[in-house]
């Protein structure tokens, strides 16, 4: 049994929905964001980051979103998440994944995080009115360069897929235009209806009602 | 054969001397930033981001550190550079690896990259004040929860190790005292001594000199 820790609205979706792929066991713990729980120290004990997610497992906790989706695909190799046999293969959903990461994830977390950066306000508000140009130019080069189709990598769904839709969530309070991105919008269209995306947002919906 | 692009002073030096440690057979390509080779269209064929590393196999391009090094390290097992049949800890590596390109690096290229997030000066010079403190920060993850030693992960080499030595470099230069984190300083020291980082070392220098 695995024990999840997550927030809503999170890049941790991506992570909960790959267990969903895998038929994992595990049980969902929802980090109250607006309690400040991932400043607590029962959680810093688990994740002394303060962040989500994390992955607590018999041989211990993993955080960062690529190395648990890997983690994920090659733990439960059944459910055929990533081409585990084939290292140039699954080093380009490796790519993919770290460029959303640290470039796409990035650039957004600049709208909400700026005080990770600089302290004054008008630094942060600098970096906000940014926004919508730098993640769009991140959105161009999903579309234009790195993007196959229908999912990610092709004609085969992988752990790439459950990130991209994870962040392209957030397009519109970045403020910017989905309808720039045709592919990008419609794998997030086609995402939405999935039936692993579907249990994992509802069950992170239900938890926020309790 | 593969081709290496790099510049040197990068992050690409971590994938450069994986490929050493890997004994892999490849030819180096430098990328002269201060010509902004980087953005001349024969290379953004290569590598449309117009940053470096790029590798360029006979299945296709590669890019993205942490990709790139698991790549190496799944691609010449015999180096011993990840433990490949071991999810759990082969996930450990690359949550280290994850950590260092998705945090670190990234509140380090607030220093010299702020144009990225930010137009107005008032806010890229906010952005360089707190850059002791955010990669500090860092550091002092590392430090304290990250690194075992006398490897990261221990007593054995693996693809995290040339990545922080790699970023380890600019600690000077972004105003954190190595003194600080004596483990990290230490590490610094031992991979500085070791015969595949100083081969990557004197092949970048003498590629700039010429």
């Amino acid at each position: 049994m695995l024990d999840f820790y997550y927030a809503p609205d999170t890049c941790a979706l991506a992570s909960h929905i790959a267990l969903e792929d895998a038929g994992a066991h595990y049980r969902l713990h929802r980090i109250n964001f607006g309690k400040q729980e991932q400043r607590r120290p029962d959680y810093l004990a688990i994740n002394p980051k303060g962040r989500v997610p994390a992955l607590v497992t018999k041989l211990g906790v993993l955080t960062e979103t690529p190395a648990m989706l890997a983690f994920i695909a090659q733990s439960y190799p059944a459910a055929g998440l990533a081409p585990l046999d084939d290292p140039f293969a699954f080093a380009r959903v490796q790519e993919f994944n770290s460029y959303i990461c640290s470039t796409l994830h990035v650039a957004h977390a600049h709208r909400m995080r700026g005080h990770r950066w600089a302290d004054e306000p008008v630094a942060i508000a600098a970096m906000q009115r940014k926004i919508p140009e730098s993640v769009g130019a991140c959105y161009a080069h999903v579309e234009d360069h790195a993007f196959t189709g229908p999912f990610v990598m092709g004609e085969t769904y992988t752990i790439a897929d459950p990130y991209l839709f994870t962040v392209a969530q957030w397009m519109e309070a970045d403020g910017v235009d989905p309808a720039r991105f045709p592919k990008v919008a419609a794998h997030r269209e086609m995402m939405r209806r999935r039936a692993t995306v579907q249990t994992a947002l509802h069950a992170e919906s239900d938890a926020v009602e309790t």
